[in-house]
């Protein structure tokens, strides 16, 4: 633990960064078989573990009070032999997934007869900073290592042992595999300066993934010197367009909204055509009841329930995660589009329609992560997706969008055969 | 032009920005057919147009001096009837390439019949600041377009007049055939602060493209708020390997230095197996006479070729864009991948060998956006790679590597369809 001078740390930030980037030299041709094998024996080894992790993981919570920990804060860092065996289950899964790095993305036999490749490669270097559940250090680690990533893991202080404890297993198997030991370094100082170090080391760091509160993935946006994984939040929506199925509506808002309040794609905001508000805003009022959602309207909306509160500019913008939904009516399908744009977060935004021609311009104009017709904004996500793993969701343009897995962790390069072809 | 106060000028710059916005928030739902139309009038116009641009260029002819452009810089600067036929050419080949607007990436139906589909679609808001050359003003604005974005031309001040009069065709071309007139946009001014202002208004530009020296792209990327898509250099490399056919790589040597110094795929240094160092090294200096290249050897390679100049630390890095060859001899291929990866810019490295498993560790392990085997490292570039036409070449890993074409210029949405799915 280091906690000494400014240019201690400094000089240890970088010596983790250059290991991290000589492992990755290695790590780009190793082959599937021997990741696999890694995964396989450290979820074993994780399993066999179990009595040393949930040592670590008693002195994290002892030490939580301190840290201010809320209840559900604590639970989440909690350990058990059953959150213990998922973890395992989890590096199984990840072992189980095509290997994303060799892919042959395309190719072409050019007219001189050079034949070109496009092949994915790993991206090189990963800096994972996150919260505190210690299952996220294993996951991060198994879905780097497969994509054929070195990661820097600076997890949350509060979990410092059980990721410590778990790390350390998976390290071990990597001496014993084949797998060079740096693949995957814990951060080893709870020095809050050191991300700062981290994000000046652009030329052995190639991605920094931030996953927090706004104010850090914010601050880490400021001060990184390489490309940044990230979203800031989720300000979803639900149309609900003058052809829709009402019935039908009632019950994906209530799912988009009530079936977990606090992720990033959860509904938060709702807008209904003028067309159907009449109806349709007392029949989701009445099922939203039993789940004491609070409704914040704008006037034409409070025409149609009156017990909703006047909703203000800033409501249209913001992501409560939380019992609040706001709602607007609107006069057209490009009303609502515009709308969306305007105050959305990118992320997740859905229509409910049966009209086609409603559906195809909802999803060509609208500028979002992920689109859906007539389902939960809660689908956004890689497993429902169907990407087996994910590491974070992107809300930007540039290299992934939506759910990042193995294969957003990846690059190309070209790799062109020529029998001594020259340029004339 | 605009010259007064910094909040003219601030104001300026995001009115710029916000019409470009607007524009694509049209262009993203564009039929392929309407870009092609514009695109096929747009050439027609510029080849009627033909005197009105000479009249214009020759404005920029006469500042030259004033600017103090080199013969050089001056003959790249002046157009012709043949050269303006060849840029209305260069947008007819544009429209004939396949739209990658649309492309369905990847698709899958769930397990619970939600389907999932991922759709390529634009970026949005390109800022592209280039050189001098009237042709890339039509080339760049037609890429940008085809691709659905809109795009803020930020060209040199030497090429302002001839710019500003194609430019000027291609937006009466816009209006006429229901292309937002902001598609494209020439920023009106010569004030270098402008391109500052630019750089900060990530809210509505999604990627910068800056074209010229080293520093003009370093200080892009210090200021840049957005994305930069980029390559500083092009510091390329050719290994010949023990088992190289030592005749063919003469020839691919002397290509890729000598076909064209001052482009960014030419080679700067080359590296050369112990075991065939002392008969090849000769065989290359005879071939190269003509051409007048200085060469700079290590101490082994001075043994073999007395006349060369000894290299120094600096050498290995340097791109010479000119008639010079830094020349090492190394002991093994391992010795030549750490060499190429530690000095070069990750643009272009080559290898020459008969030996399949030297081929494939080669590309496997060298880091660059193009690996190339017994070919000259001068076929990295957009055309010869068969990507049709080119906006830049990144370095980075991030999004995109190698040669920018229309598919580089986009992103992607997942569109999902379901039938009141909700998650469970």
């Amino acid at each position: 633990m280091l906690t000494s001078t400014e240019n201690e740390l400094a000089s240890y930030c970088i010596q983790v960064a250059r290991r991290a980037r000589n492992a990755s030299r290695v790590l780009c041709g190793l082959s599937g078989a021997i990741k696999n094998r890694w995964l396989l024996e450290s979820a074993q080894r994780i399993e066999a573990s179990c009595d040393q992790i949930l040592e670590a993981n008693k002195i994290d919570l002892q030490n939580a009070e301190g840290f201010g920990l809320t209840a559900a804060e604590v639970d989440r860092l909690r350990l058990s032999t059953d959150r213990i065996q998922q973890i395992a289950e989890g590096l199984r899964a990840i072992a189980s997934l095509p290997d994303p790095v060799g892919e042959l993305i395309e190719g072409s036999t050019r007219p001189n007869g050079l034949q070109i490749t496009k092949v994915r490669v790993p991206l090189g270097v990963l800096f994972f900073i996150y919260e505190s559940r210690p299952n996220v250090s294993a996951d991060a680690a198994a879905i780097a290592v497969k994509s054929g990533n070195a990661i820097i893991l600076r997890g949350g202080k509060e979990a410092m042992q059980s990721s410590r404890a778990i790390v350390e297993i998976m390290q071990l198997a990597c001496v014993d595999f084949g797998v060079p030991i740096d693949a995957v370094q814990l951060v080893n100082t709870i020095d809050r300066e050191a991300v700062g170090h981290f994000l000046k080391l652009d030329q052995w760091i190639d991605l920094v993934i931030p996953r927090g509160g706004e104010s850090l993935i914010r601050r880490v946006v400021a001060e990184a010197t390489m490309p940044v994984l990230k979203h800031y939040d989720g300000n979803c929506h639900i149309y609900v367009d003058e052809h829709a199925d009402l019935a039908m509506s009632v019950r994906v808002v209530e799912n988009a909204k009530c079936q977990r309040m606090g992720v990033c794609n959860a509904l938060e905001s709702l807008l209904v055509h003028r067309g159907v508000a009449r109806e349709f805003l007392p029949m989701l009022a009445m099922q939203l009841t039993p789940n004491k959602i609070e409704l914040r309207g704008d006037e034409e909306t409070l025409t149609h329930l009156p017990s909703a509160v006047a909703a203000t500019e800033q409501d249209w913008s913001q992501e409560y995660l939380g019992p609040v939904l706001s709602i607007r009516v609107v006069g057209s399908i490009d009303e609502a589009i515009e709308h969306i744009n305007r105050y959305g977060s990118h992320h997740t935004d859905a229509i409910m329609t049966a009209d086609l021609s409603a559906a195809r311009r909802f999803v060509t104009l609208i500028d979002s992560a992920a689109v859906i017709v007539n389902a939960s904004t809660r689908f956004n996500d890689g497993g429902q997706l169907g990407l087996g793993a994910e590491i974070g969701i992107s809300t930007d343009k540039f290299h992934a969008r939506g759910p990042c897995g193995l294969r957003e962790l990846t690059t190309y390069k070209y790799v062109v055969y020529g029998d001594g072809h020259v340029r004339t």
